[in-house]
């Protein structure tokens, strides 16, 4: 196995160097073929998709998962569309990020003095991305698209539950890029399901320049420990909303409300309501009636409960969890400076917003919160590439190396110098 | 031993979040208080290092090895020197990196509909930085300077041999910081100097947000295989200069001459030279004059030996290695395809030039060379933050993830975004 491995990821790296090179003109209509063959393929794709489900019914899948497997029309119709969005998205191949020209001191160069050296410093591929993601087979195509868009050469290792569906995807993709001039090996797909193929691949860094998983927290962490490739994954949300004494209620329980209620098995759910003692009596009782209508599961430290004594105790535990559900911890602060302690403890660095209509009171909570994305008066479930204006999303980096917060096109790409010089040398 | 990393590293997290907020003016007048310090306390790091020089000379540490442990006036001059460059650079914190304006369309916010948001990109500093160093005692004070500067906490790993020098300097450092506002906890120096210590350390990925290990390739191997932390790691430079049939054969010698006998120990040397065979005859016999002269030992492919029969065979595996002294391998192409297929394939992505009054030729090698920086008429040796302007250089990185090439201040900076709402919720 490891040798068929190590092919493909030759062959994955012998294609970036052509994909890096190629222009926007030919990587866009290379989309758009795509698109094109989803959807003249769309039965065959629906009756893999159905060996996949049967399969997954045998072994009792839970049905969380196979909803995320299932497809259906609409959701290959969701898929061209969604390729067609990235073929409208600018190239972030070889844009210029910073350009200057050092004055010129003469042909032999001191440490620090003047050179004449152009220097430009210019977006790259970063090469081979390996993605490897579970159940939704949607990935497999958003992937191949938004690295085929950035110039990378990807390998596609999907969860065994959609093995066929992500089969005949794959082949779809591969067959029609290389149809369209697209490099031999920029679309590779790992067919075996077997889970050493992963423990192998995260370990081919002289090929592989990325890995970026998309599963579960345990998935992630052995990922990480294991992988010598380097590692960029979506991490947890133990989102904050913090009710500052100054904030407008009406605003604060619309804005709790959502960041629970929307969508809340996403990590830019909100898990954790702070309340400002000052405002507590006032704003829980309302804010509660509101949660309870939607159902939520209540949990609170000691004062919450003397203001609503159903909720049930939150532990040190509750304070560290991710729910993905309709479950919210409560906690009463005494000031700005016990919720940003308490989120820089607690927290995942994903999301926190401060409700306040105090402009002091926001600029401490929006600089001291250590978070990706820190919100004045918004909900956190606005942390996302589509509202900010990126228009795609690969995910959300709770990491701070190379990309924090939501990743788009820009940030699979790396930089390069180009230098220009008249025969420049090191004195 | 595991306890104590733990609370250094807890220290350092702690003092990280009051670092991140920490005024330039503060930051600088520390530095300055640190410059000051180590001037007045010559004395005693003299004679800390000279205990030190003494326990490498009863094991017969290599001459490089203890020239570079070795530290005089004049050296901790450069070091005070550094110090105050740092504190002349630019704080890289807080900086607005980009800033811009949703249009308003309700405060329903759908995907990528108008939303009314303010988005700020704003750089923060990446944390806790762990510093893993081999002999050279100015690291400390370098890698202090620089952290504390970027607003980052730093755990100081120094190599056994200069335990009694770093034991010292960081003392220093330490107390004039925590004297001048500093946090307690920014500087943390681990002084047992058993092995067991790192592999504990690169491990703690809930207080270290990054690892920076400066020292041989075996050393980087090894701490890439084992850490959860992200690495940040100097790469090897296996540099190649690209001589083109249409170079100025002057300016040609020169800048070979220069990238490789200049400073060979260093990774921005040249280490292999390309020529096209239109002009090796012509080009070939002048050059291998001035290295002669130098005393280069010479290896090179058969074509080479045809025309320069002295010139040593070169095997499959010159065309690989780094070596860091005055050995060349010369080999001649047909093209500068081949040329560029052969960087890509043996070089390590450090540094690589091309000679050639032909603009379109060096557009093509400048493009589709894939390294960290690429030169047009320039030598190799130039690829330094120094040159470049940046002042001053953590290291140059070979990797594609947070930063390529020379890095300096910004590089041990992350992002963060700043949202500012009406009250806006997801739809």
């Amino acid at each position: 196995m490891k040798e068929e491995l190590i092919k493909k990821a030759e062959r994955a790296k012998s294609a970036c160097r052509k994909l890096a090179n190629l222009s926007t003109e030919i990587k866009n209509k290379a989309l758009l073929a795509i698109a094109d063959a989803l959807k003249k393929e769309k039965t065959k794709i629906l009756s893999a998709n159905q060996v996949d489900l049967n399969n997954a019914k045998k072994v009792n899948l839970s049905s969380a998962l196979i909803d995320r497997l299932t497809l259906n029309e609409k959701r290959i119709s969701e898929m061209v569309k969604g390729l067609k969005e990235i073929v409208d998205l600018s190239d972030p191949v070889g844009k210029i990020i910073a350009e200057w020209t050092r004055p010129f001191g003469g042909l032999k160069v001191n440490k620090t003095e003047p050179n004449g050296l152009k220097i430009q410093k210019v977006s790259v591929p970063l090469g081979v991305i390996l993605m490897i993601y579970e159940s939704r087979p949607n990935v497999t195509i958003e992937a191949s698209g938004l690295c085929l868009k950035s110039g990378n050469a990807v390998i596609l290792r999907g969860g065994s539950e959609a093995i066929k569906t992500n089969t005949i995807l794959a082949k779809i993709i591969g067959q029609t890029a290389y149809a369209n001039g697209i490099p031999d090996g920029s679309i590779e797909f790992i067919e075996t399901t077997e889970r050493e193929a992963i423990s192998e691949l995260i370990k081919l860094d002289q090929y592989i320049d990325l890995v970026i998983p998309r599963g579960g927290e345990e998935m992630i962490r052995a990922i990480r420990e294991k992988a010598t490739v380097p590692v960029l994954a979506h991490g947890k949300g133990n989102c904050h909303t913090y009710v500052d004494k100054e904030a407008n209620i009406e605003m604060a329980i619309k804005i709790c409300y959502n960041a629970k209620v929307q969508r809340p098995g996403v990590c830019n759910a909100m898990e954790k309501l702070l309340v400002h003692q000052e405002i507590a009596k006032k704003f829980l009782p309302l804010m509660i009636e509101e949660y309870k209508k939607a159902g939520v599961e209540l949990r609170g430290c000691t004062r919450t409960q003397q203001i609503i004594p159903e909720v049930k105790p939150a532990t040190e535990d509750d304070w560290y969890r991710e729910y993905l559900t309709l479950i919210l911890a409560i906690k009463i602060v005494d000031s700005v400076e016990e919720a940003i302690e308490h989120i820089n403890k607690y927290g995942s660095g994903h999301s926190e917003t401060i409700v306040t209509e105090n402009k002091e009171t926001a600029k401490k909570f929006l600089q001291e919160v250590d978070s990706s994305a820190v919100f004045h008066n918004a909900s956190t479930r606005l942390h996302d590439g589509g509202v900010f204006g990126f228009g795609s999303e690969i995910g959300i980096s709770t990491q701070k190396l190379h990309a924090r917060g939501t990743m788009g096109l820009n940030e699979l790409t790396s930089t390069k110098y180009i230098v220009f010089g008249k025969g420049q040398i090191r004195e």
